[in-house]
Parts: structure tokens; sequence; C-alpha cells
């Protein structure tokens, strides 16, 4: 006898809309039926479109910052704000300090996870330190203990990486088959414009997206995909923002090289005026996360790269600090100039609801294409498919109930991260998650989070679909 | 109890590739589970994919021909060479004649298939004529009984229609959500070409390339999408050729057009040298058909279309002429000027292997991407969805088994259509389809015809996916 | 002992802009020197620029219409408009009517022009009606006897051309090396969007916009290319809008075609809403033309290209109606129904100081540019350079005195056409003509035609630049 | 009286091309004229091309080289080869070596160059210790005294410059309205390159074409432009070798962007083939040099950039070193590994033949497009029009009459360099300078070089015309 039926599902995957019943037994999908038979527990999901859990495969959760800045949400906050979203899977970052070795680095994060998880976790690694020991040992040893991607920074004063840094770390990708994650933003560039605005006096939160135009950002994307060229080796442009880098990927993608890309909501639900607050007052660091929003051009660019196969995946860089906190936004000297207002804003939880009221709803992308982007394609590019990722026979039984006709406006009182506030507040969207179900349990459901800090398991992966695989 | 179980399958979807069993009552697929229980016929599909059974959406069968022409199949022919090709549905043209009703046209025609068809089929319309009546009430009432798609040529003499005509058709389409197919050829251009050529006494079958360059089909291609564009309406290329068209196509897509495009083997396996024949001989004639074979460039630019999306679907446009036969390739005339030589080529059975072998097994495309371009996409776009073009719970029970290991070398003693030679002679593939399951029923296994001609049902169809439904 | 020498000249071709004097005999220039001694006639051009005298390559005077509509200007007033507009050279259309000769056209447009002329011309062919007599014997005749340049037009009940024709009157341009205008708009695109405005109520001039929205223009543009291209000719695309044909002409240009471009007054200085009049009433068949008046985007966009090439020329188009006039924009029925008001706008008095002011003033464009598009291009395009176009030794002494620092607000009584308005009323320009000298004779100065209708010469020319001689 | 008149000259510019007569007094162009008058001396043109005396804007001569490697050509010797090809006004570069002040570098410069050109001279300076002082103090003062333009280098250990240093002289050149040289390769991919070559073994001179492949000067190209739209200042980016790079900078000008580009003949007449040698061996060498040349489809794409305004100027990029001699290309090491082979080949004598003969005879180029790429556009780019770059009244009387019949085979044995070897042995060419004037002075005729090493003059030098005066 089955554990669950799910009865009525309306089930959606990344090529199919069906209706049918789903088996499960020990948390995995055993059949899809017209009638799977009996079960010890009926989950009715009647006028629901069920679809895979989400994957969110960008979140920071507490997160080493220098500063005396601290993550507003860790594991626990983290997670359950992700499984109030419709999520079942987060990846967030395991930080190598400068100095440190990539198996401490991992080490402490999975310290700082344990029993704190209400979804599924896996880590992806951050490199700042590239030495010789690190390239050659650490971390192929980090791969094949299915640490199979990480993520390198092409600024920020502590973890900025030099051209021959990532030409070195993109050749270990090669060979190892990892998957490489590049914040793409130039360095100098962005010190160069800084300086340039302190000088004129122009230091309000707003200045942050002045400080880091769309060329600064197309400039690292195009450097990046060279280098990526060179090396021969997949790579994933994450968060991009706008036009500018847009057209940098559709011509590597044309080219058949195999870069892929991330969008975020961010970047087609506000623009770079959000900045400017109230009256370019603080108010505007509410929404200072890098790259910056832009504009309406660039919203519907972003639009056009979500439908037409320019973006892979759509995550929510979620990356959370309380505004009114001296430990968070309110850091000291962030009232004085923008350099200094922690960059990063929260999202995991309206990830998922904005991609299907702006996307869905308003008939921008399919239903499908949707879950492609939320869970189907994370999966298969992080090397968690077919575990995870799809509504399939074998596949864990990772489920979000969706109510397609529901309308919320999001709101801070709705959400369940330690964050103290949402930049979505206020946006009407209509569509929303109803029930998340990790390996066959409810966790979440119409807003209450039921699951407990011990349900989530981490997962070890395989090698990213990108090498063909 | 089940009437059949697959086991063992290993199953290729358009999102999904996994592990199960298939369980199949009455035709159609009502489980697929880790077990699915207990059936009256066991069919094991180890060491095998098991894809949906293949949907050739661009076929030619008896269709009415002047000047004493007769196509080489007939349905009979045609689907028993589709059925040992992998193919479980083929959509044939029912052509109007001048002068003719619509509803005589398919009349006609269905009773020219009535228990002559190996597989399922469904027509698509050509319209000819397109009178006050047959815009204002034929044509309308035609889409409403499941005539869903219709053909409109922009070349030959008794097909084309003019600019007007095209966009009036374009505009019954908007109103009537129905699918436009466009053979997208620059009739005056041709005609123009073909007189340069005749005048420098080029007329053996090769100069049929010629009269009809790369340009012929941009200018045409970019004309059917201007005029889609005017009339506010989704439409298909068809047979799209080589690179000039494929941009139009391109720059389309990216304006946000529905713009839809199909090509075909003979565009990713023959190229205008071909016609040449051994000698400029009249050999030639076996490769002539319309758009012609480009160059090797050409054949690079199909392929990133194959892969980046501007291809939706795949089909054989399947329009075969005997060769040896003053019916067919060699009617009088036809070795005087490449005017008179038939336009077409057979190719039903030989489309899956060709693409499989060229574009999975080489690594240029997925084994999901291979299934949506051949069953799944054709379904959607042509409102058979979800009946057919995929594997899931309420589909029917439409497979091709798959070895993808299977090296065969293409020749006319395999084939199973009644023409007389195939363009791909001594083609060597990799993969091929080794049994054919209809509706659950076996009516192709390792190149023998297992089925009936009255096993094909004719499909009714409902809207295409391109209007959003 | 020279006739006429002019001291203090900035002289500026599409090469070059230096100090010196030009010395004149006979009409022609005999020397350009630091002093180039004495003269009968001085002339001091202190502080003020020496350019070519414009040559308006596009202008319509005195050209037969239908309906009983009649043009507002005739050779006298038209070049006496011309001549104060800075211009010393004309080029309007010899219209062939359908059942007509070309010879017969022309004479009876010499007949027209005889003593009427103000500055010199020279006729390009309107092409209406090309049998096999008119290709085959006419046309030749025609093109060895100095009339090297003739018009198509894809639009237009009287005039339209089918693509048979535009194939076969292409292809006599190649044998013959004439030069080939291509106005290129679908005549069909027209007639099915003006039925769909008609039956929705929409029929104020403002809808004269709609019913040929870009998409037509730039179908009839790729079109024309494809023509080209197959027939292997230059052609020049002429009066282009905006930015969607803009692109087929630099697609083209990439490509290596010889395919020319032309733009005009009206599409930097007017957008569609122009035509809305002051609450979408008659006022707005003022700025009806066609191609209409587009956007700012695309405003933007001919900017682009002409600074970067994509333009040859700049023309006006002139083709002048009164405004309150039965014979005029006010024939009857235009009040009921755009259809009917006849296209066109006056212009060739304001061609070059619109340029100048928004591009030369504004730092869009260099003074060499503003040259080379008004006069030097045109000459070359059209088989009237070295001796027009340019101010060199051998030349004609043809030059337009410029102040560059001149405000004047252009109004309609400043205009010495017979059209009873401008379209520019009120518009601010910087920089204008002040002197226009034909072959060393000053015919406008400040504001006053001193010359007589019987100065201006008919210009015989030789064969296109475009050929490569 | 006249010092000079050139009688019976077929004059041409990059606007204009006529017959008439060049009177010349003082060095300088006093008079063009049907008939100048007498003069001292006459010199016949009939039956030549009279073309402003060729500009090679990028010259390397006696440049200081590490590592016991000496240039080949000094002043002497340099300006001797450049005066035989066609040249009067070569521009070599005043290094500033680490440590060293610019006023230094000029000062030392200076004094190599005395009493030793045939031929005009003006130096470019390049900057590798941009030190606050250089950029506050030196850099400002050195525009001021006319050297408006320096080069930067992205790559060679002992010039490149970071980002950061990029984006500093780029201020300071909008500044001064200075105009910044960018050789344009990416110092750390090569350094990446060069090591994986080095590890498989692959040392021989073709090598140094893999290890610098286009997309390390396409990255580089792009990060420059990047960095020029951030600082809102023209650069000219020099040598562009392929259709890689050139994508790049058509998309800059595109977006209207003031970026300005330079390629060179080794790029039109060489490919990276020439670096196999006979048999990958040391012969190789010979065409060693930065960025390498590419294959047949950049050549293409080279032609289409200089037909289409893609490139701006044609130069030479001279850098000699002696084949036979271990001070030149066979310095100790190159023969072990390609990175030791000094980069560069000689080219001043042959840049003018090369571009006629490929461009001009085989008719891709108009003589006037040939004009403005090597002569009019340098002096305009470089600020030294309108003294130099035309043939104009007020202009320096500097010519080459050339002779478009001529046809020679371009050997070691005409040049008149101190290299010991041309790459370009054996190859044929239609079209050769004759004579070269340097202001009224006839210094080279036939072959032989008439002058002297003190003719040559050194130019100072006002703003580049991309600033718009």
């Amino acid at each position: 006898m089955l554990d669950i039926a799910i009865r009525n599902a309306e089930i959606v995957t990344a090529g199919d809309r069906i209706h049918a019943e789903i088996g499960i037994r020990q948390g995995r999908i055993v059949a899809i039926a017209e009638n799977v038979g009996l079960a010890r527990q009926d989950i009715d999901a009647k006028g629901l479109l069920v679809l895979p859990g989400g994957i969110d495969a960008h979140v920071h959760l507490e997160q080493p910052q220098g500063g005396g800045v601290v993550m507003a949400d860790g594991f626990e906050s983290g997670t359950r704000s992700a499984a109030a979203g419709g999520n079942t899977t987060v990846m967030p970052f395991a930080l190598q300090q400068k100095g440190q070795s990539l198996r401490e680095a991992v080490d402490a994060y999975h310290a700082a996870a344990k029993d704190k998880c209400y979804v599924d976790t896996s880590f992806h690694l951050i490199i700042t330190d590239p030495t010789p020991q690190v390239l050659g040992q650490e971390l192929p040893a980090m791969v094949k203990a299915g640490y199979t991607s990480f993520k390198v920074f092409m600024t920020y004063d502590d973890m900025v990486l030099n051209d021959r840094e990532l030409l070195d770390v993109f050749d270990v990708a090669r060979r190892e088959k990892a998957m490489v994650m590049v914040h793409a933003e130039g360095y100098d560039a962005i010190k160069y414009m800084a300086r340039r605005l302190e000088e004129a006096g122009k230091t309000a939160p707003y200045y942050h997206a002045e400080s880091r135009p769309q060329s600064v950002e197309r400039e690292a994307t195009h450097r990046a995909i060279s280098h990526a060229e060179l090396t021969d080796v997949p790579i994933t442009i994450v968060h991009v923002s706008g036009r500018d880098p847009m057209e940098q990927i559709q011509w590597a993608k044309k080219r058949g090289m195999n870069v892929y890309a991330e969008t975020c909501p961010q970047y087609i639900a506000l623009t770079a005026d959000d900045l400017k607050g109230l009256n370019m007052d603080f108010e505007g660091a509410k929404y200072v996360c890098s790259p910056p929003p832009r504009d309406l051009d660039s919203q519907k660019a972003i639009w056009e790269g979500l439908r037409d196969g320019t973006f892979d995946i759509f995550s929510s860089d979620h990356c959370p600090f309380r505004f009114e906190d001296e430990k968070g936004k309110d850091v000291p000297g962030a009232r004085t100039n923008f350099k200094w207002v922690p960059n990063g804003i929260p999202g995991v939880e309206t990830r998922l609801p904005i991609l299907f009221s702006e996307g869905v709803s308003k008939r921008l992308i399919s239903i499908e294409r949707f879950v492609e982007l939320t869970a189907t394609n994370p999966a298969k590019l992080f090397g968690l498919y077919p575990r995870k990722g799809t509504i399939a026979v074998g596949a864990d039984a990772d489920f979000t109930f969706w109510d397609p006709e529901r309308e919320v406006t999001i709101s801070q009182s709705l959400m369940h991260h330690d964050c103290d506030y949402t930049p979505y507040e206020g946006l009407a969207v209509k569509g929303w998650p109803v029930r998340t179900i990790l390996r066959g349990e409810t966790i979440a459901q119409e807003g209450d989070v039921l699951g407990a800090p011990t349900d989530g398991e981490y997962l070890e992966r395989g090698t990213s679909r990108a090498f063909g695989n």
C-alpha cells in the first residue's frame, strides 16, 4: 500500500501538463496513474496545480560578513521562509575565507546548518583564495565529494579574483566537471565610479545604482564568457540584471557556447528608481543589491530572455539584511555613503509568486516554462536531477500546490524570514503557493510552516547536465 | 488488470528521462510507476529508450498533381513507411483544388484514406482558392470541425496566393484560432530566375537549386512574417532550408512575434551539390525538392536553430515521386528542363533516424530535445496534445522503442514506401527505431510492419497551443 | 582675368574644410587659391561657410495627379523655392502614364519646364507601365540619352508594379547601368489595413499613419533589396522613415550589397502625432505623406543612420498640395476618409536648414557630412558628379553661402513656394542659407530671389557612381 | 611667381577626384587651378594620380626593447623606407619607461630623431607608469605641448596597465582632450594560453598565434570600449586583426560611441598559417606580431570594415626586427619558445601598395576611401589636419604620385629599411608610388630616395577631430 496518494492532481512539469494521481512511498514518487490505488493518507489537490517543489539555487544564509554586519537569516529562518514560499530545496554558499581551506569552510557551514533546515539544502562553494593547494588538491577533492559547483566574484574587496585566478579556477572546473557561477561586475570600474560620485557629493543609497551601471556588468559578463571560451568550460552568469549583459549572453549562446544564465525577481519587479526611497533618503537602502535593479527597458528585456531561453534559471539571490539594525542596512557609515550599505535584499519567499504572477498570469510565459525555470533547470544545472526538479517516478515527492487564482498583496506581515522588511511590500500578485510538500510531508500550508527544522536533508550532488551527461 | 505493461522502460519525454514501467488499458496510458502491477501482456523494453511515437506533421500522400504526375505513396504505403520509421501519427494535406469547396476536398481525402492507414492521421487543409465564400463560411466551419490548421503557398502556378489573399487568410486564422503553415518562396522571383537559367541553357536538375536561391526563400519568409505581424496571428514557416530564412525567423522571435518554424532532414543531410547527380545528369532529379537543399554553412545554421529553439518542429515533408517512372521524376519534359521535374522527395521513414544520428548521437541536441522536435511540439502546435506527443497518464499509448546504439546504413532495400529510391541511400546512422506501438498495439518491429491498414484512426484536433490556451 | 572672385571663403566639401579664394570664369570654378588674382567681380564671403550648392534629388513638381488634384508647385514656383532654400539643382520626376511612351512623358515634362527654372534641373523617370516595348527599347534608349535613373512604386493604384515587373525593370537597370529608386511600401498590406480602419470608423487623417505602419515599409524594403540581390543591381531606397526599414538597409549594406538609402526632413522633424492635428481633425492632413512620419525612437534611429552611413543622401521629397484648396488637401472626400487626402508635403526650401540645425548645430553630424548628404552624394549617385556636388576646379560655380549662427523661425511667410503652408511652421533653426549662386550668378540672397526663371539649365547625366566607374 | 607647379594632375582627396594644376610656394599649396601660372619648377604628373602624402600613424622606430633586442630601424632607415613607400609623415612612439618622466622620454626620443628624418614626424606617447605625478601634472602638460595622443597597452610584461590605471588614463584623456590608442589583448589570458601550450610542448613560432586567439583580443577590445563608455572619452583601438574584435567596434559605433579603429596590412595579406613557416620551423618567426594574423574569414571581415567605416585608419604598425640576428628575431631562446620571439614585423614601405592593390585595384574600395584611410583620417584623428592629410590650399605640399597600373612584385631587394626581410616577399601588387614629395621637395622617386635625413620636421599637433572641434 502507498504511504500517500495525491488525488485530482493537475500535474505540471517542464514538458507536460496532465491530470492524474500521484502515489508516494517512503518520500519518493512510485506511481503516477489514473488511479494509484489505496494509500494510508490521501491528499486532495482538486482545483490546484501540482508543481515540483521550488528549487532556489541562489540564496545566502548566515554567510560571514565584514564590518560588524550580520545577515538577517540563518538556516532556520531562511529555510522556514523558503518552505512558506513553495520551495523544497535551497542552495546556499559555503564561503571560503582568505587563508581558509575549503574543507574547513564547508565543515563550518554544515555545523551551522545542522538541525536547522526546514527544506533540503545543498551547498555551492565560494572560492576567494585560489592558492595552488586549493586549485590542485582541495577543489578537485570537494567536487568528487559532491560539491559540484562554486561561485567566483569579479568584484568585492574581500572576494574579487583577478583574471588569472578566474582562468585558473575555470581550468579546474573543466577538468573536474564542476559548474562555475560568476558574479560579473568589474571591480576597478566600480571603484572608479564610486570615487567620482563621492567627489561629487553623491552618496545617497541611490548612487549605489549609478556606481555600477550596466556597462560595468556587461564588461565583466563579456570577460567571463571570454575566459570560459578560452578554457572551454561551461559557466553560469548569475543575477543578470538588464539588456546589456543579456546581449552578451545571447551572443555567446548563439555561438554555441555553453553559457548559462540566471535572473532574479528584483530585475523584473524593481527599478533603480526604488533606490531613491521617498526623496533620495535612506529608505532607498532597502533596495540596495548588486547588480542593482535597472529600468523598464531592461525589465522588458529580461522578460524576452525568460521567454526565449536566454535565461535558464530564476533564483532569488536572497541576501537579507535588517533595515532598522546597526548590524544590517543601518550599519555605521551607511547613512553617509552608499558604499557602506550592505548589498542584498530578501526574496526566497516571494520568488515564485512574483514570477508566476507577472509571467504566467499575464501570459508572458507558460506554466511549463515557469516550472522549468524555477525547479527543473536548477536541478539539472546543479546535479540534483532527476532526484529533484520534476514530478516523475523515482523522484523525491517534493511538491508545491499552486492556486493560480489566489490574489495576494505581498507584505512583511506575511513573511517568515527574520528580515524586518520585504522590498516587494504592497505588490499585488495573482497565483500563490498554498501547500509545500517535502518528500511526502507537508511542511507549509496556507502560510503556516508545519515542518520542523530537522526535516531538511543535505543533498550530495552529481555532475551538472551542462557537461552533456 | 492492465492490458499491457511495458517493463524496464527508459522513458524520455520533452522534459524528463526516467526509469519506470508503463501501464496501458484500452490503448491509453493509465499508469507510470515503479511497478504497474499485473497485465495481460508484458513488453520488455530493457536496453531501449521508450519515446513517444513520432508525429510527422508534414507529409504529402496521394495528393493530386497536374501533368500526369502521380505521387508514389498513397495512404497505405505512406503510413506503412511511417510506422516502420517509428511514427504513430502523420498529418497529410487535403488540397482544395480551384473551384472546389473545402468540404468536398476533405471528403474526397477521407475517402482516399479509408481503411488504408497503418498509423493515426489528421489532415491539414491547403487553401488555393480563398473566395469570399471560402473565407467567410467554409473555412470557419472547417476549423470548428477540427481542421484547425491550413497551409498556404507563396509559389507554384496552381496554388500561389497573392499578398492580399494571404492577408485575408491570415485574418480568418486569427479570428478562428487556426494555425497557418506557410510555404515561403517567392513566385515571381523563381519565374524570373528560371527564365534566366533557361535562356542560358542551364536546364539540368541542378539548376532547380539555382532557380530558387536562399534570397527567394528569405524574402517570402520576411513577407509572410510581416503579414502575420500586421494581422496579428501566429504562423508556422515550414521546411526552412538555410541560414537566410532562419535569420528572419530569429529576428521575428526576438521581437516576441508568434512565429514558429519547421525544418526537415533534407536540410541537414543533403546539399545542392546532390542535385548535380553524377555529372550534372538526371540522377540529380532524385534530390529535387523545394526549397532545395543548400550548403554546409546552412546545415551548420540549421543545427544551431535546432539547438537554440529557432525551430519548433522537425518534419519530413515526405513528397515521393518514383525516379524511373514517367508519372514520377521522369515525366515527359523533365530531362529537358528542371522546371518539369516534380518537386519532392520521400522521407517519412528516415526522418527520425537521421535527426537522432546526426543530432543526439553526435551530441548536438539532447534526447529530450529530439522528442520535443519530433513528437511533443508537433502535437502542441497542431492541437493533438495531450492525447498525442508525450508519454503521460491519459495519453494514447503510442511509443517508439529506440535502440541508441544500433548502426544501420540507410538503403532502399530497407524502406517500406512505394517510391523506388531513397535520397539517403548509403547514409550510415547510429540509433534506430526497433518497435512502433500504436495505442498499445505493436504495428512495426525490426523492419516488419505488423499492423493492418485499418489500425489508423482519424484525429479531430483542438486549437493550437500557439493561441495560448 | 577672372569673371568672379570669391574672397575670404571658408570652403567646406565632403572631405575638407579650408580657407581660400575661389576664381570663376564662364560659370565654372577655375581656381582655388590663397589669392586667385583680379576679377571683374568680387564677392566677399567673410564670416560665412561656402558650401556646394544644394542638390535636392527628390522633388515632385507639376506631376500629373488623378481625381482633380493639382500640385501646388510647378517648375517656376518650385525652383524659386529651391533657390531661396540654398539649392542650385533639383531633380523632379517625369512620370510615364499608363499607355504612354517614355519619350512622350519626357517631352511633355521638358515642355512644362521650359523657361521656368530658377535652378538647374535633371529628370528622373517614373516607370508605371513596363511593357516589353518599354523594357526592351524605350528604357535603354532613355538611359543612353542621359536619363540614367528611374523610380518605381510598390504601392499606389495607378503606379504600383508587381514583383515580376520590378524584377524586369531591375534587370534592365543592371544591363543599362541605371539607378533605380524604389518607393517601398506594400500595396496589398496598405489596402488591408485601410479597410480594417475604415470598418472601424477610423477615417481621420491620423489613420493614414496607422494604415501604413513600419512593418509595411519594412516588408517592401526587404522585398526590393531581395529583388536587387537576385538581379544583381544597385538600388536606392527613397524616403526611409524609421528604424524598421533602416535595419533592412543596414543588413543589406553589411552583406556588401549596393543598396543606397535616402531619408528626408519629415522623418527627423515630424512624428505621426502631427497627423492628429489639434484634436484628430483635418489639420492633420497638412502632414499626410507616405511613408508617414513615425515616432521619437525612429527619429533617433534616423540620426544614427545619418551619422553612420546607412543613409547616403538627404532629400526633401517635396510634394506640395495646398491645404485650403479643393484641388489640394481638401479635395472632395478627404474630410470623410484619409484615403482621399493627397499624399505629400512641401519641403524643398526647408531641407537644408532643418538638417543643418538639427544635425550640425547640435553636433550630431559634421559639416563635411552635411555637404556629402545634401550635395556630393546626390551628384555622385545620380551621375552629376564632378560637374555638380562639390567645390573643385572644373565644377560649376554653384554655391550656398551659409551663416551657421543665423537663427530663424520657419514660417510660411518666409517661403517662396506656391503652397499655402509649411509643415515646419514655428520650428526654430540655427544656420541659414544667405546667398545662392548658380554657375557664378547670385540667384537668391537674404530671402530675395534675384534670378530669372530662364536661369536654370537642363542637365544630361552620366552613369551613377554606384556602378563603380 | 610660384616655386613649383604640378601640371596635369589627377588629384584625389577623401572627397573628390578632379583634374587640375597645383601651385606651391614655400612648401605649401597656394593654388589649385586649371592653370596656376608660371613657376620656377614644373612637375608633370601626366598619367599619374596625385594623392596626399601618406601618413603612417603607427610606426615603431628605435623603441627601447628588453633582453638585448634592438629594433632594425631607427629614424634614419625607418623614415627612408617610409619615403620610398609614398609617405610624408610618420608617427612613432615615445616610450615612457617605468620610473621615467614623460618629459625625459620625449626629450630622449627627440634626441634620437634629430637630423635623421627623411619625412616629417610627430610622436605619440606610450604611458607605462601612470603615477599620480604623471596623471596629474606631466600628462596634461604634454598634451598642452602638442603631444595630443598616447598609447596604452593591455598586455606585455613591462607595459601592461591594469583596469584601474586604464580608467585613470582615460579620465585624463577626457579632461585634456587627448586621443588614447589602445593595444587590446588580455594579459592574463595570454599568459594562461602560453603556459598551456608550453606544457603541451607547443613552442614553435606558430603557437604564438594560438597563444593569443581572437577571443583574447575581443575581450580586451570590449573592456577598453566599456572603460571608454564609463569615462566618456573617445579612443582608438589599434591594429584590429579579425572579425571578433571588429564586431565589438561595430557594436560600439552603432551605439553612437566615439570609438575609432585601425587595421594594418598584415591582417589583409597574411594569415596565421604564415607563422607555420615551411614546416612549423623558425621561418615562421618572420610573421610573429601581435595581434597575430588570423584567417581568410577575418580577412574578409576586415575588408568589410574597410568599406563600411568600421575602420577609420590604415597603418603599418611597422615594428621591425632582423630575422638573422641575435638582437632580432633570433634572440637567444627564440628558437626554443615562441614567447621569446620579438613581436613585430616591418611594413612602413609596403602599406600603401598593399592596400591599393588589394583594395582599389580589385574594386573593394574607392580611391577616395584609400586616401581617407591612409592620409586624411590619420591627420584628422591625430590633430595634424588641415596642414597634413589632404590636397588643399593652405596644406603642406606633400604628395604621392601614384601609378595605378604599375605591377610590382614586393621583394626585400626593393626595400629601403634596415630589416633583412619583408613578410610580403613575392606578393604581386598593382599600383605603386612612383614619386614622393615633401613640402614641395621630391624626396623619393622610382625607388631612389633623393632627400636628406634633415628634411623631416617635427610636427606639433592640435586636438583630435574626435573631440568635435
